[in-house]
């Protein structure tokens, strides 16, 4: 099975997932012995982004399971040789590995490069559509904290329109029962926008997403300090949400931007470490899961 | 032993490969558990040019048979610093590896390594001169699809003059009883050249070299469009070639340059996939002969 | 434990990682089943300067015992991004490394990390400060050769000023009971400083540092040929050392720089091969130590 958008899952496997994550997490923090359930096994990396963070995660989850990894370095790749997305996906399908991760600038890429793959693809982040394993790890994160997500209230703040964060995450919480608000500057999100204080208004819990340098400076015509009071997550502006909310943000972040470096060091509230740290596990009960199923 | 060449391989050696990839290839098409011949090796792989598909085959072969590998980014490295390839190599041998895998754009540098390493040496091409482990995979290839190489006609078309591919399949096409010709521009085609057309003729196996673009331009003063109607493989062209002949490509393709796009997809023909795939096999064989007679 | 400096080693971890990386070294040379100490444990390698050697001797070190090695890219991570390093360390710690090796330009950036990070972390080098397993593998190929430290003489000539090696090997080879002597270039020796000749004076061992290009034509204004008359290791300026004197360099070289080549190839002068092999074994040594006293 691949794993191209969480709309593929079953219920039971979100929770399983989840599940597992939760052990995983567990046992990523004691010193014991190691899993070996993947042992043999051999998983691509096939970023045609940059992402060093989503990089080492899948490739620690791969680890941690006992398998091999093997990076495509596509800087260097026979891409800039001229050769099409679906001859890549159909050499690297004669390799036989036992998994390919794909992160993709292009809508659809791993979807496209799942037809031609007999073993299980799994989106690492295609252009502005997906990113399940983000969604995912969000879940988990959210789900330790409040043991439940049923009737929370979350507020996804910043540049929706290009984040693929935004759109799973919302996805996925919504359907495990959250209610998602959106809110960011007018020109970043997409339909009837709520400003950022709206959207915080009562929240438990507020994902803050990374604004791009570029678009800070030629689309909204911001300094980083001015992107902070007007958009970014401040002291006051977190204490419209509810008194033991919590914030999240994907990483990485810019600090006195779109979050105050206090708030995000704050143990009580900042749950970004946490999110990190269920990456590697999510994505090891994603692999797991994937190539069992295969 | 090293692999610097097929030259120094016996008969028998080269038999126990194509014999070994066979088994390998079905072993890697299955999903139960898999080899650990190699576990606690370390094979180092040193590509001063790049090449993300035998890089990625390569190490692919290793962690197949449970070794580990480690990969030197040549263009970060020492290198760099003014390190002469002699101290290169003394500095990698005492590391200790169980085996090096180099690529050079060099003649002869791989012949230049092994004489200092301790370990196997195994030559992943270097400059125009040695391919050996793309004859073994492209020999194995012909054989899974004719029961026998003896015998048949091998038509290899294209920039032999500037193919180590090209030099290193015939001599051992021919070594095995193969009959090779050679065709592709005059200007590409080193001693009495045959036209792409002649050499295609009555042939059982067309295998189309990769077009620099470089050369395209400046050399032949053709456009890829152009190319293809003088010296690619159409539809047109591959009609003289014997009615069961197939085609094959060392990849990756210029589609619509050297080859049409609708033969290296028509899967009773092309045999190009497959190729890739006894890379993995042919590689798993060779690590393995090269480290345990060593 | 972490390894940020020698300094934090007692007599008896020194003694004891010698004496381990003497049989590492022994156990590297043989072929036989390896070692799977640390099977299951996951070790990044966070490298912000480029050093190939450290790199691949850390890695290869990290396989040896078993470990899984994954590597952070520098020059596309999220500093690029804007990421501050503590944050950086934040997100590296909540993957759950076992041990993490680093590279830093900046001195005090490993010391910096390791208040932030769970598991062990190693100084790979920061700045010109510190380089701790290079000191010790000077101390144990030393010790190889003559049976002990205590009572030699100790030359270290070149660029002392910017050297983290000559720091941290100053510190380590006097702490077990050598006599250093620094000589180089006046602008390039902090303190009182001797010339190349009157250091290597009556040495038992004579240390020649790299000398960075930059620095030769911009701050000495010496030629190659220049530098090497000057201050570099002639044959006759060797002459002065005792007379079964050895030579080591931590690499890479220049030749005909700070060193005539042929002193570099004479074996029964030269241990700087020896030097390599033992950078893997004591690396083994250290990553060992650290984790198993975590």
């Amino acid at each position: 099975m691949d794993l191209i958008s969480t709309d593929s899952l079953t219920d039971e496997q979100i929770a399983a997932i989840l599940d597992e994550g939760d052990r995983w997490l567990e046992d990523n923090r004691s010193t014991g012995p190691r899993s070996n359930r993947l042992d043999g096994r051999i998983i691509f990396n096939l970023f045609y982004e940059n992402s060093t963070r989503t990089l080492m995660s899948f490739s620690t989850a791969a680890h941690r399971l006992g398998a091999s990894v093997v990076t495509l370095p596509v800087e260097h790749s026979s891409v800039k040789k001229g050769e099409i997305l679906d001859d890549t996906a159909r050499t690297l399908n004669a390799m036989r590995p036992d998994a390919l991760v794909i992160r993709h600038q292009q809508n659809g890429a791993p979807a496209e490069i799942a037809e031609i793959m007999d073993c299980p693809v799994v989106n690492a982040g295609d252009g502005t559509n997906e990113h399940p394993t983000q969604a995912l790890l969000d879940a988990a994160t959210i789900r330790s904290r409040f043991g439940r997500i049923e009737g929370l209230a979350v507020a996804i703040c910043g540049d929706i329109r290009h984040s693929r964060v935004a759109h799973s995450d919302m996805k996925l919480l919504e359907r495990l029962g959250a209610t998602v608000r959106l809110g960011g500057p007018e020109r970043l999100v997409p339909g009837g926008s709520l400003s950022v204080d709206e959207a915080i208004e009562g929240a438990d819990v507020v994902m803050m997403l990374r604004v791009q340098r570029e678009r800070l400076e030629e689309d909204l015509g911001d300094s980083p300090g001015e992107y902070l009071q007007r958009y970014g997550l401040t002291v006051e502006r977190l204490a419209r949400a509810k008194s033991d909310a919590v914030v999240m943000h994907p990483g990485p972040m810019n600090r006195g931007v779109e979050i105050d470096g206090a708030i995000a060091d704050d143990p009580g509230r900042s749950l970004i470490a946490l999110q990190v740290e269920y990456g590697v596990a999510i994505r090891m009960a994603c692999l797991d899961l994937v190539i069992r199923e295969s």
